[in-house]
């Protein structure tokens, strides 16, 4: 079968793999009908995450079941399905308590031997271990390109919300207005936020989000600081959400929390950073940080989806055949795409 | 100045009562714009709640401040403003842990001496005691219709589905479509419930719940635990609001609600009631009851009607003059009215 | 093997049976080290939970795994283990909430086909599906007597004030001081409960729950309400456990709480109830009914249990074989026994 | 009166200072009978904290009301009562959503203008203002060595673990165990903690820890990291106490917490830090920074201390009189003392 592997830094490119098989009882098989190119598989792209050459990538997808283990309950081969981007046991301690993000054998798709070895969703068919947690069929009549979002970045922007306590009424800051930023202002917005500020420098983004329901703000030109301490007497947001991932937008959304607010911070750090600490001990501040729960999240997200709460299709800006997957690389690589749907 | 009082079972009139004056650092007297007559208004006149003959009712107002006690610091002389229908004193251990609802010296506006002895708002002036917590600034803009219901019937229906913690995604039924019942579908929507069974057996408020967005449900020709069965994949909902307050809602909603679910029981009981017991243990349901906790709320409840995300203003059916009290009360013990308010 | 068996009400019966064998990846084969006779064995042996003549009963065990499926992680044939009363699916949609005590197909050991048609654990062997969740390493050390306690009454002890949200420093309240009343004093005592009133109307009963440090009280002849009223500076207990199951202790669990309080009915309610329904709303009181969710609660269970922080030893009234079952059930029956443990 | 006054850095003396009078309602005076000297006093001494010349120190009181505005409801003229650190005004925005630490207009005693120019506790008298939240009456029989600590380094103790959210039978790691530290660690075991990890380099201190139930580990010589590994099966652990509030500590703490575990960040972080923010985020931590809230928390720290199982007794190293305040700052500054508590 055709897939996108990952061959060097800066190459991806469409190989011949070999098809999956079922080799547990709760695996499935599943035939892609569309997956998406994320912000994390650029990071492959660039070599900064290190997987193997030849290595299948992508990890969202929408699709149908082939074949499907003896255990797999929750879904029957034929069904339309979509995915979350990892796998998780279920039945250790993390998962026991609730952490799926940190399930002690969780695997992630297309992210080479590190993280699972497990081959990646850009590709015509895939393997999907743990299928009873990793599936879930897609709603009746939803679409690949909503239905794409739902176990990854939709579960994500929900996330960087839900995870921080937000309750209806808050305010709401969403630092980087990426896919995942966009998705958290669409999740403040429809659990309840009064308001959102959503912080970038791209004005086609700035605009989207005020379309979202958000008051959009130049990083550069609006002073964020000052703004929204005026829309809020003084106090600053409920809720900040980094969703860069790197210690200046941290140390914004530090500076954007109010007194005994917190700071979702979704978007990946690595390494040290250099952190306003003191300020943040001041006001007291909650940090939250890492990696989506999406596996908790993935029902009340898909519920939203159906009611139309929550809507990704005006992120997608790209539909692409797998064939062309370099060149949508490329595209993404140069952010002349804001998503770019795949399909074999 | 001119007041509603209670004369007896039956019967209220307008009578001239003496202005009221500030005794103590933390008052402000308030000159009424508008005031509404609520439900629990109509226990009174039925006389099942007991209130002194010529006591001044009323616990829902929107007006000016006269004048404010050296001890006031949130609210202004001349500042525009709108009251919750009790009063908290913020220090007892109740008020500590945050349940201002259950206040060692709380009191009630409106009803009579057994809740506080304090006169109501149905009146050309009030005497608003522990001011700091019982009044807040009305927003800019915000008209007298929205404000009115921040601090009693809104503040009920977002208490009805915070306080039984629902999260974005949520289903919720509510039973009983009167003022709180419809709010409640309203905060059940702005906070992200992905579908909300609205019951009733009045056709007009099922439309209007139905404008808000919810599923109506007949009570009689619905048949409401075969259609919430059938739209929940049998589970029923998440969280089941009783906004009624008799052994009927209740033992409804403990059968919409989900195993592990939560009943919200914010209209009023009284005295003994048969309840499904066994059915709620067997489902593992949790039970809150209680009138909500509207100073806890009403900051977020202002944000979010100045954001028009709560809007009360389809429930406001009747506008009439204070002199005409006793006409307003008669039509809406008739319930051809769902919100009457008067203005002096 | 020997099992004990249900025959008919108020027989049990030692009879012979075919050995377990494994049928799924994810079972397990468990040699019976320990077995306890429980309260709700009771209920069976009345026949008040119909169950299937010839089934074997009993839900509470420690032993060996003899042999363990393809699919099982967390143990290793070898092992000694404990195990919890109930299997849960981990991934239906009530699992991945957490709420594994509402499992979709979730099955009662020793509840005959209605609770999942599992044999039960008063036998030689017992197979265990789902063992990855249901099934624990006993800590090193640990003896039958304790171990036994972790996945059944001890963890409902636990789970009646963890579920209710006690908090270090609160005050509490357990009626009916049978092993789950007793264990719920511990469990409130060991988390930081600063008062704990038991009560009950066996003399022996309330001296053992004297010496786990709670306040003993006489359900006649101490005047309960007058006596926690007392001691509470008029307020009540922040937490009231039901350990019974019946309304007449729901009604005085309901008095003893205090405003916005919490009460805990872990006992099991049959049919309907008639319930202070006023009394509750206008304290604002949250009821949490239901079966313990053990299976989220028992590895910290466990880890007070090795640190000595809960201790059911003191429970253990009478150790007899297996033999014996016949003997021991009316000897439990009679209520001469607080707590058996039969060894095969 | 006497009064212990900051001076110049390196300099306190005792002056003589006008005896506090009342000048609002809610303000009472009250006659200190025993005052202590907190980590904080000492970055008073150093300069670190700027405080004016001649302004009198110390936030930590027991003593007896002289005197009490008319709207104080709590305490009366002639109880003993002990404080908390601070005021709060009980009716911003912080205040309501139970913030106290965070109150918009809350002041600190002894502390200088910058921090709400409220004189301090190391005197014969002291100005209360808000009483109502400030004073709480002490227990009966309670000696002024444990009242002392109710609103200050045990409330915070207490805060660094619940406000992390613990559940009875988590594990917990406590870094430094000066006062706080060590009711870090009593507060964890009090509460339920099925082990407490205890980190420091001074013996003394880390046997105490041990005798307080601890698993006491030296900083240098017992390589923390390891240890906490082997002791919780490679995990970490539950909850991780910075009780220091330094760089190094809080990458020690991001260490030994476990996926998803808490670190509790409670000691004071000035300015920028540099922090191993990919690991916290990796893990998916949550950072909880920021002053203790300890009017929430004090009512349940008093319920706790006068059922013993809250008990600073033997952090009390020193009593002297408050005329060898001079003495006694030299000798805490020099480490020789752990609490010194004054006695004017």
């Amino acid at each position: 079968m055709r897939a996108v592997t990952f061959q060097a830094p800066g190459e991806v490119r469409l190989d011949e793999k070999p098809e999956p098989e079922i080799a547990a009882p709760d695996e499935a098989v599943v035939e892609i009908e569309a997956t998406g190119i994320c912000g994390s598989d650029l990071h492959i792209l660039h070599g900064r995450v290190p997987v193997e050459p030849g290595f299948t990538i992508g990890h969202e997808f929408v699709g149908k079941v082939l074949e499907a283990g003896d255990g797999v309950r929750r879904v029957d081969a034929g069904d339309r399905v979509l995915g979350c981007f990892h796998t998780a046991c279920a039945t250790c301690a993390a998962c026991v308590r609730g952490d799926y993000h940190r399930c002690a054998d969780g695997r992630t798709f297309g992210h080479g031997s590190k993280l699972g070895d497990l081959q990646g969703a850009q590709a015509e068919k895939l393997l999907v271990p743990q299928a009873n947690l990793t599936l879930r069929r897609a709603p009746e009549g939803m679409s690949a390109d909503v239905a794409l979002f739902a176990g990854d970045v939709m579960g994500t922007g929900y996330h960087s919300v839900a995870h921080a306590g937000m309750r209806a009424g808050d305010t709401v800051a969403v630092l980087g207005l990426g896919p995942v930023g966009l998705c958290a202002v669409q999740a403040a917005r429809a659990g309840g936020a009064s308001r959102v500020f959503a912080v970038d420098t791209v004005e086609q983004r700035l605009e989207l989000a005020g379309e979202l329901g958000a008051t959009p703000l130049h990083l550069e030109e609006a002073d964020p600081k000052r703004a929204v301490r005026a829309e809020t007497e003084g106090r600053g947001v409920d809720i900040a959400v980094d969703a860069v991932g790197d210690p200046g937008p941290l140390e914004l959304a530090i500076s954007l929390a109010r007194d005994a607010g917190t700071v979702s911070g979704i978007g990946a750090y690595a390494g040290r950073g250099d952190v306003l600490l003191g300020l943040a001990w001041l006001k007291g501040l909650t940090l939250r940080l890492g990696l989506a729960n999406v596996i908790a999240h993935v029902d009340r997200v898909l519920e939203m989806m159906s009611a139309g709460l929550l809507d990704p299709t005006p992120l997608v800006t790209h539909h692409m055949p797998l064939d062309q997957a370099a060149e949508a690389y490329a595209l993404y690589d140069n952010r002349e795409a804001l998503k770019i749907v795949l399909t074999p």
